[in-house]
Parts: C-alpha cells; structure tokens; sequence
C-alpha cells in the first residue's frame, strides 16, 4: 500500500450525508444482515477419517469402561435400554445400543422463546450465539474490581440480552450470590432471568426437590400446565456427568424430572482437558463424546425423543499451573471439533466458546473471545454458550462485555453467512460497466446501494472514525461507551415484565428477592 | 457449569511450583508447539463450483475488459507473450495464455532471512505472519495521541519484531514521514529495517529510478551481488494494478527492474469493495484474482519463473460513509476467499488481515485482529500480511499493539496447527486406566507431562490469573506490559546492527537518517 492521502476517505466524503440518511431507517428483520440460525459448517478442523476414530475410539470407552455412579432410577432405566451393570458398579454401552440411539434421536430442537419472535430450531449447522456459565463475580469495570454476583446482576444481565440482536438467547450467566439457600436462589434465578426477558432461557437446578417448585413457576408465567408444555421456554442445563466418566447422580436426577416436566435439557459434559479429561484435543473430545452419547442413551431411555442438546463442553487448562484456562487456541479448537462431531450424528448440539482469561474487556479479551466464537460458528455449532461477557476463566460475568459482545457477535454472524457466489455477486457485468463506459467506480452504483444494508454488518460501538475524526470527536472511548448504553437499558422497563396480578401470585407463592 | 469452587483451580495449586519450574526453560525450535509455515486449509469458505465460477468471471475479465495503463515496456512484454493490444488501449489476455502461465509459474517462493534461521517457503497452505502497510501515523497509547511516523519508529518497529517469535516477517508497516526527499525515504527505509532484524523484508519503492541505489545499498549489506542473488532477504510489494482493471505505469516499471535485480516481488492488488471493487465479496474477489492473474503474465513475460506472490488484497470499505474498514468480519471472508483461490491456483499468495478499525489496542482492536488474522490462517494463506500493529483503517501503527501481537498470532498459529487424532491423541488406554485402576485424574500423569509443552501455546503477556491472584499482583494491565516489553526490546542492541566498517561506508554512500 502506498499512502492513503488519494483515498476514498478523502476524495468521497461529499456523498457521506446521503448515505447516512439511507441508513437512518431500522431494517426489516427479512433484510437483515445476519441473524439467529445462519448456518455454518464450512470450517472442519477433523478430517473424515479422524471423526470415525473418534466415533470409534467413544464407543469402545462405553462398551469397555463405562460409566460409574448412576443413580438407582438411572440404573434401572438404563439396564431396560439395554446397558450392562458390571460387579465393578459401571455401566458398560453396548455398541449397538448406542448405534440404535443415535438413529433413533430426536434430530431437532426448537428452543421456544416467549413471545415466538426469538424461538432457536437447533438442528444441521445452524448457528446461535448466547450466554452461560455460573460466574460467581460481576466486573466493576469503572473500579477495576470484582465483587459477588447478585440476583439483581442476573436480573440486569437478562434484559440487556433481550436488547441484543445477536445474542440469542439468556443461559444463566452467574449466580446469585447474595440467596443462600439453594432452593430459593434456583427459584429466584427463574423470576429473576423471565422477568428480564422474553428470549429463550438456560439455568440450572442444583437438586431434584426444586425442580417441581420451579415448574410450578413455570406454569404460572406461561398461564397453565399446557401452555407451557406447548412451547417450553426455558431449558436446563444438566451437568449430569462428573468426568472422567462418572454420572452426576443428583443432576441425573433433575434430568429425569425435568424430561417428564417437559422441559428440554442440556447433557452437559464439561471435563478439563489435562485435569478430569485427557490433555489432548482429540482424547478430551473423545471422553466428551462418550460421555454424551451416554447421556442420550439415559434421556432416550427415559422418554424417547426427548428434546436434548449435545453438550460436549470440553474445557481447557494452563497446565502450568492447574488452573482453568478458556480463552486459547486449545479451546477454540476443542469447540469447533465437538461441533465437527454433532454433525457427524446429525445431533442437536452446543459447545463453550466466547470466554476470555482476562479480568477486564481490555485487548486480550477481545482477542480471546472472538477466537473461539468465529471458530464456533464458521465449524456450525448450533448453540455457542458463553460466547458473550464472561471473564476471568468463567469466574466473572462483565455486564459492558455483555454489550459489546453484540458487535463482535454481530461480526462472526457475518463470517458465518460467507461468501455468496452467484452471477449477481460475481459482477462480471458490472466490472464491465465500471471499467469500459463508467465511471471507473463502484461507490454510488445501483448495485452497491442496494446491498449496503443487506450485505453489511455495521458495528454499534466499534468506531471506524479516522484519526482526525476521532479527535474532533474527543476520542470516544469504548468502555465508556458501553457503560452508557448499559446505563440507558436499565433505564427502560423491561418488556418481558411480568402483568400486576402475575407478579403479585409469583410473590405470593415464592420468596421473590427482586424489589418490585 | 455450576460453582467452581471445586475445581482444579482451587485444589491443584500444590502442583505449581513444580510445573512452573518445568516450564522455566526454553525451548527447543523444534519443540515449539507453534511455527512459521504451519499448514492451514481446513477452513474453505468457497465451494468447489464457487472456485470454479470465479476463475471463469476472472478468464472473461481478462480476456473482454483487460487492463488500460501499461508502461511501454509493459505493452511490449505482454503483446510478446500473447496478449492482444485493443484500439481503446486496454491489454488483454486470451484464456489459454492465463492458463498456460498459471501451469508454468513457480509453484514456491522462498523469501529468506539474512541469517537463515528465518527463511519463509511459501507454497501449499503454509501460513506466515508478518507486518505491512503504509502506516502514517505512529500511535502514542499513553497520551492516546497519533503522531507523524519516523524513520526511528521503523527501526524500532524491525527491532521489535526482531524479538517476536510469532511476527515471522517484517514488511514496512509505517512510512518515514521525516524523510521529505521520495529517494531518500525509499533508501532510508532498507537501511532502518535491515538494520533493525535479520528477518525477511518486504518494501515498496515509490519510483523506479530509486531501484538501483537500494540494490546498491542491498549488494553492500549482503556483501556482493553474488550474495544478494543467492539469497534475497528483501522483497518488493508492487501495487502494480490502480483498480478497477488499469496497471500503474511507474509501479510496473518498479517491477520491472526489482524481477531483474533479483528481488521477489508481490504483486499487490489492492481494490475496495465498494468503491474500487465491487462491493460484493465474490465481485471483489473476482477482480483481484484478475489484476493478480495479469501480474502473474507480466511477471512471466519480463523473466520465466520469476519469483512472485499472488497479493489479492481487496479491502472493505464502510458504505455509510464511503471510509475503509479493515476490522470488519466481510474484511475476513475477502481474506479467506482469497486464499482458497491461491490454493486452485497451487500459486504462493498473501493478503491482508489483523488490521483494526480501532485507534488504540483495546478490546475492539483485540476483536477485530484476531477475527481475520485466525480465518486467514485457517483458510491456510501463504503470507498473511498486516497481520499486527495496524490501527485506524491502515493510518496507524502501534507498537505496543505489535508486542501484544505475538501472543494473539502464537493463539492463531495453534489454532492453524489443528486437532491431531492418532492413537495416542485419542487416548483410549489413556482414559481406561484413569477410570478403572488409576487416579480419576490426568493432571500429572506421564501422558500429560510429556504433552504440555509441545501441544500448548502460553501466553506471554495475556493474563490467566484467577480474580484473587490478579488483585494481588496489583492487577496488571496489558499496556503497561506492553511498553514495559517495548522499553526492554529497546534498550539491548539489535542483532541486525551492521559492523562498523559497512555503517561507516554505507553512511558515506547513501544520506543515513538514523543518528549511529
């Protein structure tokens, strides 16, 4: 490149107003750039051959290891289906078995939202973006500190994620610190994350007893038993495993009463690599993989077809010291391999990507959590959980992250459309015109006017000011920026509010911590 | 995920001491985890019939428009080698002359370092990281100021990456604005970036009346011609094309005398999508690869087999206002497009990516680099030009930001290395004996001791402290990292400073800006 100073920057700034004018307009949601459910795929880190040795190398831990630690009720639906209890306690997968239930599987899932505006169908390389995890802190960023997270935090996370056109969905974030008894703080999790908005919604239940409460809840909000049954909007995360290869006997037991609820679950396995996994990316999907397909068989047994995900959620680690690490390139590629493997059972699936190591949202952070989330999306992964505002190795939830994390998701939506060929695209007739009759420019053509909402994803917060511009304009600072949209959100009621009479029944019935 | 208060995080810390000390010493070269020239490819954003349509529109463009503007010279070479002159100016190029050069060009390039250690072979899906561009500003972080660049901020530039394991070349990223005389700034730059590092080189001459004085000066540094011709450690980028579809006569006399002086040459073909270039990425695509095809003629007309890289560079633009915009995730697919064609073409080749809209290294740069930067070495691209530092759309250069880079490149870099699946990765007998007779455990076993320095990249700068650990080390912030770092790089004497006998009889040939 020679120097800019002849640039479309300086020579072309006189059609600026008009093009900001066209602009001014919201577009249509069909006219969109980017939105949930474009599909991916195109990026496939494993080759054929290395995704039946994994397939493999699954089945062979199932038949031959096992897994230990079932509860009775497991034990009893899985040796129905056809598992083997050995002397050892462990339940061996017969190969054939695990075939079968792989055939026989739900091949889709929709997660409803409230209103039918945001429902996600999970299924081929469709892609959704959305939150997750159980930070313990929130980041004040203004005063560089982390402090416990409250359920207020959670209630504040869930409506800046209904404001957010590319995040998804609303997976329980953090956890609220400040209720300490367990049945309350899961039933508050609810209120606190429906209140805030009408996205499909994650969270999960610490043991079996607070489940029937929270369906109850469930049923008040959605208005009756078969409302909610008809369009279940919130879905739960179940760490049924407790790698390597050792069922979660209480969170198996929440799975069960969850499927029978109607509610779709998440089979989250979540092994670190080198700690609880083995430290190679294709020996921790492996276990992820097998671990999962355990869990299908499980929720399979229990009622065929249940909605579930495939939650190979491998996670990374500093081996240096032990500790969790997330943001690397080993986990970007641990992501995108277990979504390889979703569409390798043409499964329902999702997978951890999005979280950086930092402590703020400073450079590395940026860095990090884009890494993960274009390599999520552009491998196909239907549900990428904590892809937006989680710090620190996922100990702590950043609500101005959060919000810039719809530019960077905005931006990996677009590297996930792709590139379009077709006549139209290719141009040919139009280089034609530009270089042999025209203008010798593309800048104001029909062509290009027409595409420049259509085709392009403009950032919100990103400034692509030039220096001069950014001085005159006092050097807008990012963080800053992101604070005040935060601010402005927060302002505003909250759409997915619940009605007087709902909200006064809820608060009757449950201890409700949120003032009103 | 539910609280992590029982992770390894917490009860492994034990371990540290001893893992630390592990990892205290330095490694072997060949036991880096991460290289120059890692194969990517894996990542294809283009179908097979989407290839093939824009190698057809790219024939047709060639073969009806053709390129206006050739130098005299230029006409004569390429009327000599088949090209037909047409009465409106233009040259154009029958398919069967692109074809048969394409099959006769040089397969591989291999741009070398003055010491060896460093030498780039470029062919197949090898993936190179490195600097660019015609920067014109230097960016002060700590007074969030931009300033005019200098010969000075050059030098440092190549002293800095010098250091960098991950920056594997150093092409001019900033231009010596200090330096008014045109011939004085183009031999200026040589002498400041061969002074500042052994790596290769890749510059730009403005005129080509400057060619044979930098020759001189290159002849002087190898130590003769002889020497110069055996192993050229600078290229020349030649923005040979102004498109849409015309040469730039003087670049192409540059050109010219660089392929005779023995220089590797990119042909650098720097449309934008919108403005210069059609505004849709395959359009975009489709002219570059057109420009570049009748470079590669050119090239192959002026000496058969000449060294050259396919430089399809289209950039984005922000239609709203008419500016470029390199950060964006459209700026990614043009990259990554680009690359796949290269790879049709079995031709070595380079874009650009990893520049930020962004004026300073923070969390927008830290998306947005990353983004193109790890697309661009999936979709495997030979020379991944502008790969760290760049700032403000291409108008800055931020050292700190080229410090910093070295992390986020070495994270893309693994990332690029992929999944490997054999059986031992897959670690079947692995996972057998953790759960059956062993520890439940794999941090410490042989099999991940063994792995943790060869499979995995550790950051230098990026922080994966646990909230606690980061308030007791008085939260350190990545900038102040990064100039501590830059400080350090600085104050030791660069190991490409020449001896005092070629300084002194350089410095009486030529006006040497740099103070001694």
């Amino acid at each position: 490149m020679t120097d800019q100073s002849n640039s479309p920057r300086a020579s072309r700034s006189g059609g600026r107003a008009a093009r900001r004018a066209a602009r001014a307009a919201p577009l249509a949601d069909h006219l969109r750039p980017v939105r949930a459910g474009l599909e991916g795929g195109l990026y496939r880190p494993l080759s054929d051959a290395g995704v039946a040795r994994i397939h493999e190398a699954a089945l062979d831990a199932l038949e031959q290891i096992g897994l230990a630690d079932a509860p009775p009720s497991g034990v009893a639906y899985l040796k129905a289906a056809g598992c083997i209890e050995g002397d050892d306690g462990r339940i061996r997968f017969p190969r054939a078995l695990v075939e079968d239930t792989i055939a026989k599987a739900n091949r889709s899932v929709t997660l409803f939202s409230r209103d039918g505006k945001n429902d996600l169908e999970l299924s081929g390389t469709r892609v959704h973006y959305g939150t997750a995890g159980a930070a313990v802190h929130v980041v004040d960023v203004h005063g560089r500190t982390y402090r416990d997270s409250t359920v207020q935090d959670l209630h504040d996370a869930a409506r800046i994620t209904d404001q957010l056109d590319n995040v998804h969905f609303l997976q329980r974030p953090m956890v609220c610190r400040d209720i300490l008894d367990n049945m309350e703080m899961d039933l508050n999790t609810v209120y606190a994350s429906c209140s805030g908005t009408l996205k499909h919604i994650g969270t999960s239940f610490t043991e079996p007893s607070h489940v029937p409460p929270a369906l109850e809840m469930l049923h008040m909000i959605a208005g009756g038993e078969d409302k909610w049954r008809e369009r279940p909007f919130m879905s739960n995360s179940n760490c049924f495993v407790v790698p390597p290869m050792k069922f979660a006997t209480e969170s198996c037991e929440v799975m069960e009463l969850c499927i029978k609820g109607g509610m779709p679950v998440l089979l989250l396995s979540a092994g670190m690599a080198g700690a609880t996994a083995p430290s190679t990316i294709a020996g921790a999907i492996v276990q992820a993989v097998a671990e999962c397909l355990a869990g299908l068989v499980y929720v399979n047994a229990v009622k065929p077809g249940a909605p579930a995900i495939f939650g190979t959620w491998p996670f990374g680690l500093d081996l240096r010291t032990g500790a969790m690490s997330i943001g690397s390139g080993e986990q970007a590629l641990l992501t995108a391999g277990c979504a390889q493997m979703h569409h390798f059972y043409d499964l329902p699936g999702g997978a951890a990507a999005g979280a950086s190591d930092s402590k703020l949202p400073d450079m590395q952070a940026g860095w990090e959590q884009m890494c993960s989330n274009v390599m999520a999306g552009l491998s196909g992964c239907n549900m990428v959980y904590e892809a937006a505002g989680m710090h620190a190795s996922l100990l702590g939830f950043c609500l101005e992250s959060l919000i810039l994390s719809d530019d960077m998701l905005g931006q990996a939506l677009r590297c996930v459309r792709g590139i379009e060929v077709s006549e139209d695209t290719v141009a040919i007739d139009q280089i034609a015109e530009v270089c042999l009759s025209g203008t010798g420019h593309y800048l104001g053509t029909d062509a290009t006017l027409s595409r420049m909402q259509q085709d392009f994803v403009y950032p919100t917060f990103g400034d692509r000011t030039s220096p001069k511009e950014w001085a005159e304009l006092d050097k807008p600072d990012l963080i800053e920026k992101a604070i005040a949209r935060k601010e402005q959100i927060l302002s505003q009621a909250s759409q997915a509010q619940f009605d007087p009479v709902l909200d006064q029944a809820l608060r009757e019935r449950f201890n409700i911590h949120l003032p009103r």
